[in-house]
């Protein structure tokens, strides 16, 4: 049975307009609100909190694989910001440039970060002596900020907050299982919490990472058809290491530079998760990361016994862990369940005198609309079987949509037909030329999402030039 | 039995030059490193995890006590910061300007957030409607900047860390039972976690924070007798809503303005907690807030049997949830208890081969360098009592060094001698006068750190002018 949300005002249907779809979802679900800085959202306590839950899943793991906190300055000097040259390359054009402290100039401009590596670097070529202190595997959860032109509440802003990991190490290949390592651990959070199928893969040289040897990726789909990147591990090799003069005395005391790693996740991945589980009638959460996983609502607010029912299952729920709220509100019931809908809030319970008369309770999904009778023994393991089911459901649901959506291409006419016809990831094959790369975009406007790792691509030609392919890849539009 | 630190480079002694004491104590326990970013430093992961630990006990009380958390803007444009009078004019001075995004100068210069009540007021505005949406209770955990000259780590830098919290009322009342429910829970916070006795009052209205109609304060006294503003709570008012235009419909349908605080406590602590337990051999930190509650330094590393046991102690005690570390590095044992006592680790276990030929191991207090035998059989329960009396222990010593160093004055040729022969804290009395204040100030160096809450003060005179006293209030020289 599905209900109709007729109590708050409509937003734009999903397959209609899906960006505006988007920006109603964003505000409507109380998200986030505009302020008058340009391309920077607040994020209100709803949408915080998705933040918090993804911090704190992350934090442990990273802490579990060994990594610390720290906290860097905000500010990086320009000569600071300068010293690799293909790092400042990629971020000049995107810095915001601190002139003037107090009433006075500045002698050197500071750039506010856009990403931390050369300030690692520095406090790296501080600390780091011997093979005895490495490796370093640091992180900091931050904000930074980039001046981009066009902004997007979650997916491209002026200012979002991240973690960015980074780490030295002896060698290469420390460095490089720490790169995979990273990635990996993105890729099994996105699934196992977020429940966003992603495909792992490799940036070509032209978008990797400004001063990386390689970059890692996670891509996943938008219920549009489009791909997000959703993160990123780089190796930089010795390359900043070289540039800021970071060096060890290895095991056979010879001077050594460190091998080095970074890693970010963003806020993006709230535009992930809103794009790809998200319905006509607003945001849908999977449990892991919904700030309420339970909402009760009492259908007779002026019924002693519902209340003091609803607050026990309350009471059952919080004791079990469970994050649940009642809303004891003045407004109807049925305003209550769009508004919850719409926050999309992975279950909700509704209680009234006649499922009590019943000695029952209604249990209602929001991934599928499914109502459920519910008697009170032991009613929270069936809650927790219910949680775990939605969250289930909803990778399903979203790797099916990925599977529709995945297409194979043998030419750049298909690769226009499919993105006409079927908008979603292209699996095809590519010479590693990159004239051919630009060509693709200049042609399809999709781009090379990643490229796949370990995949046998024997006898298969350039999707764009004809001639003998060396990679296998995906194309996309993106985000 | 005090153990020397023979292993590692001496710090200045505490007594001799106390600043210096600070400068090697935050850098030799690696709490910080510098950076070439002027007046910024880098929160090593020792330094930071203390920020963590009082982030996550805060957090949990904030929370509690109904407030969430949200996210605001890095950047407040110049017309918003300066819409409120008083404010701007606090503020100006000290605030660092963007003025370039990209290659481009930009039309309006946004100032780094040096507090966030404008962004807050802006919010507000635009989000509350109905008494039905009071009170708002809002918080943040974020960095901001204030353009100091000369910084000292955690004391007074360009950048540092805090939270700020903002809410918004119906009325003057409950704006102000908020805004003294957050001092005393900050005041609690100090005491019970941080081992820290505070005095809670008024600051004068020279002092207060700009735009407010009273601060609220915490005060600690350092060792070598200096006082130190430890947390603030303000009390605006309506006087943000009316420069902000922020109003609501009360019950009975009426147009009114909201009434606002807000309140802060920074990384500021964590120079606290150094200054006030600290000692000889370095940090001394409460075991509530210390990354490292319990260090596990096996005697004799080479012997199986001993490392076995080690290992066993370190997991009891994980299990029983203490932060433990377990020392395997090829460093003498010497160097081990020096290094752990600089760091501030409240508690060491000693385990060597004779010790378990007696089937027991060596506790080692770092507030009172006492040495304790400790047998196996329920020896976490033994490391916990123990635990709980340094944490006590600390809170008695800074009180009764508080104690020894609070002295009352009656006029300013007393207040002088007291100065020099005992710095501290000075209780005396006050006309209200602010002639009076700056010629304290001006005369001996010291400020009226706060005005004493429900104190009598019948027929006392003022310590500057001898006139009759209205406020009994606490002098002290201050960071």
């Amino acid at each position: 049975m599905i209900v109709l949300n007729k109590n708050i005002e409509a937003i734009t249907n999903i397959d209609k307009d899906f960006a505006q779809w988007y920006t109603d979802v964003v505000k409507k679900a109380e998200l986030i609100d505009y302020s008058s800085v340009r391309g920077c959202i607040i994020f209100r306590p709803y949408g915080y909190k998705i933040w918090e839950l993804i911090k704190s899943y992350l934090d442990k793991k990273f802490k579990e694989t060994g990594h610390e906190n720290v906290y860097m300055p905000l500010f990086i000097p320009e000569s600071l910001l300068t010293k690799e040259k293909e790092h400042i390359e990629g971020f000049a054009p995107e810095v915001a440039w601190v002139t003037h402290g107090g009433n006075e100039e500045l002698n050197e401009k500071l750039c506010v970060r856009p990403t931390s590596e050369t300030l690692f670097c520095e406090h790296y070529k501080n600390i780091i002596e011997s093979y005895r202190d490495l490796p370093k595997l640091y992180n900091q959860w931050c904000s930074v900020v980039r001046w981009e032109k066009t902004t997007r509440p979650f997916l491209r802003s002026l200012e979002f907050l991240w973690q960015e990991g980074h780490t030295a190490h002896e060698n290469f290949d420390e460095a490089q299982e720490e790169t995979i390592r990273m990635i990996n651990i993105y890729a099994e959070f996105c699934e196992k919490i977020l429940a966003i199928p992603v495909i792992k893969g490799k940036k070509t040289e032209n978008e990797k990472f400004a001063g990386a040897l390689e970059t890692y990726t996670i891509e996943s789909l938008m219920h549009d058809g489009r791909a997000l990147q959703s993160g990123t591990s780089h190796n930089f090799g010795d390359k900043f290491a070289r540039a800021f003069d970071i060096k060890y005395n290895d095991r056979e005391n010879k001077l050594r530079y460190v091998y080095q790693t970074s890693w970010g996740v963003t806020t993006r991945l709230i535009g992930a998760i809103i794009m790809v589980h998200g319905d006509n009638n607003g945001l849908v959460l999977p449990p892991k990361i919904a700030p309420i996983e339970i909402i009760i609502v009492p259908i007779n607010l002026k019924d002693e016994n519902v209340i003091k029912k609803a607050y026990e299952i309350k009471n059952v729920l919080e004791e079990k862990n469970f994050r649940v709220k009642l809303d004891l509100s003045n407004k109807t019931p049925g305003w209550k369940f769009s508004e919850y809908e719409m926050k999309g809030v992975p279950l909700r319970i509704e209680i009234g005198k006649r499922d009590l008369e019943k000695n029952c309770f209604v249990l209602a999904r929001r991934d599928t609309c499914e109502k459920i009778i519910c008697g009170f023994g032991n009613f929270d393991l069936r809650v927790k079987e219910i949680l775990d089911d939605v969250q289930d459901n909803l990778f399903k649901k979203a790797l099916e949509n990925r599977k529709k959506k995945t297409s194979e291409a043998e030419n750049l006419d298909e690769v226009k037909k499919i993105l006409l016809d079927n908008p979603g990831f292209i699996k095809t094959d590519w010479c590693g030329d990159i004239n051919c790369e630009l060509k693709i975009k200049e042609e399809t406007g999709a781009t090379i999402r990643c490229i796949c790792l370990d995949e046998n691509i024997k006898k298969k030609k350039c999707v764009c030039c004809g001639k003998e392919a060396t990679e296998k890849i995906y194309l996309a539009k993106a985000y």
